[in-house]
């Protein structure tokens, strides 16, 4: 404790002096960081460095300094102040608690999380599942990404034709196709006799069918991310995926309101009211989707590793920006 | 168009016989992409690349055809298969609608996104806004890619003291520095006399105090932003930024709520409580005051270019991310 209190001294000291010199240099107008004088200062650049609850003040303090240095014309004069304040930073880092910096890290997420790792293990893919909002882009940023990467893409058109085969094949029912967030509505009311409800419960061994699909649905996913790379299209799959342990990066692809409303205008020949309305019932319903199967709030950026705004880049930039992301890691 | 109708009839059956030498290879239990007659299907195939409406449904069969020619073994017949599959992508997006492909892009948005540009044009300075939830560590990232770009770093406790030692130049008001989001409260009750408030008045040139400061803030941010590359924390420079039409990269870091909980615990040494009821309330500041001054709405993936999880990453982590995106642009 003593010598910390003297290395905290010391460098508090050497803060001081830098401030000074650098002002020196530079001539600002807005004067030295510390007008204090010389013992006021150092004790309280101390008391920062001993109690971390406020690092940040000290940190702010410092970037000040550090700021004004780089405006220093004469070179030398310049790369030496820069030099004593980086020395400084690294002997703040060293002490106990340095900046106060704790680490924020789920480690269970980040453990899945393909860009995270060091490198892909032999086992794991690369899944990215990308979650969207309508009119955002999302699918074709999707399809375009798999086939520049050469992985596959699945989005709900390909798992319904799968899943209805896949029942087909064991002689079982073939009607998932009708599961999807059109149709998706809980609550709805349905037309149906005890008898058509008594066939479907045994279907599904007790469940609502279309908990049931879904289920079919999640056991698809966790195959294929177990056993390829490849890109998934909504589906909740990243919430699928983190809770069965796989790796996988999570993306949400939006973009502002209107313009999705004028990119539907151009891409399905709405017009504004139409487009206007059946954006807010799509996302609607891909939030009512996502937040029953998840318990998670549909669209919030704490839900995702990455939200990217597509209306920010364009389709193409997107893809790089995505492919500048993961890149590093594959190869 | 009758060119057109010849075209996709002649690719409506190059799919259809792929489809059936993939599956040949494959001999997938899955069975073939389309199950019907020739005719049948080149019939509907054309309308999905004559319709652009339904461009989406055309791209998933393709998807799915493309999914299983990657299982060929036989190397030589799925290079094939490959190579056919690419050329048809390819003649289908020179159709006149293609997949029915409309970009989506905010013109004048993404001209000041720098990571859209080609290249910083030599006026232009890589500004990054950085907005984060409290506890986020989003503070420790943006201090430390500052450092590591060698850029300036600006936040709070900064512009406040720059404001207040300008203000203090200018022969004019120096209380800048009560302006900061643990005191903003729009409405909150004043113990104020009518004298106070016309001193008030008159000095902020008959603007409310608060707003007068924002103003002040903003031109600093702007006039910063114009003349040098920088990181700046918060103060809703990404809006401030956006109206005036300079270029800058607008970040949103967040992390769930339960993580933040945690960080706080362990840096400030609060108590579960104690942290969860801090954290709403600083979530609730930022929230009024972005909405406040931007109109927008706080933590949305769509006001932003990018929004990162950081507890998906770590500290560590997110940097490199960030940097990784930045980065060709610069070089």
């Amino acid at each position: 404790m003593q010598e910390n209190r003297e290395k905290c001294m010391e460098l508090a000291n050497r803060i001081y002096d830098l401030d000074g010199e650098v002002y020196k240099c530079v001539g600002s107008a807005l004067g030295r960081t510390f007008t204090g004088s010389r013992e006021n200062t150092v004790q309280n650049l101390c008391m920062l460095m001993l109690t971390k609850p406020d690092g940040h003040l000290l940190r702010s303090e410092l970037a000040l300094i550090s700021n004004m240095a780089r405006t220093i014309k004469d070179k030398e004069a310049k790369d030496r102040m820069i030099a004593e304040y980086d020395n400084i930073l690294e002997e703040i880092e060293k002490l106990p608690d340095g900046f106060g910096k704790v680490d924020i890290v789920d480690l269970s997420r980040a453990e899945l999380n393909p860009t995270t790792r060091k490198k892909l293990s032999g086992d794991d893919h690369l899944v990215i599942c990308i979650s969207r909002t309508q009119g955002s882009a999302g699918n074709d940023i999707g399809f375009e990404l798999a086939d520049e990467l050469h992985i596959n893409y699945y989005d709900v058109e390909i798992f319904n034709q799968v899943l209805k085969r896949l029942e087909a094949e064991k002689g079982s029912v073939n009607d998932a196709e009708t599961e999807s967030f059109a149709d998706f509505d809980k609550y709805k009311k349905r037309n149906f006799s005890l008898k058509t409800w008594f066939r479907e419960f045994n279907r599904y061994h007790g469940l609502p069918r279309q908990d049931a699909v879904f289920f079919n649905m999640s056991d698809l996913i966790c195959s294929l991310a177990r056993s390829e790379d490849c890109v998934i299209m909504g589906r909740c799959a990243d919430a699928i995926l983190t809770n069965n342990h796989i790796p996988h990066i999570s993306l949400f692809i939006s973009a502002p309101f209107s313009l999705r409303i004028q990119r539907l205008m151009a891409s399905k020949n709405m017009e504004f009211r139409q487009a206007a309305r059946f954006l807010r019932q799509m996302d609607r319903q891909h939030q009512k989707y996502y937040d029953f199967f998840t318990g998670g709030r549909w669209g919030r950026p704490e839900n995702y590793d990455l939200c990217i705004n597509s209306a920010n880049y364009g389709i193409r930039e997107t893809i790089d920006l995505i492919e500048r992301m993961i890149d590093e890691k594959r190869k």
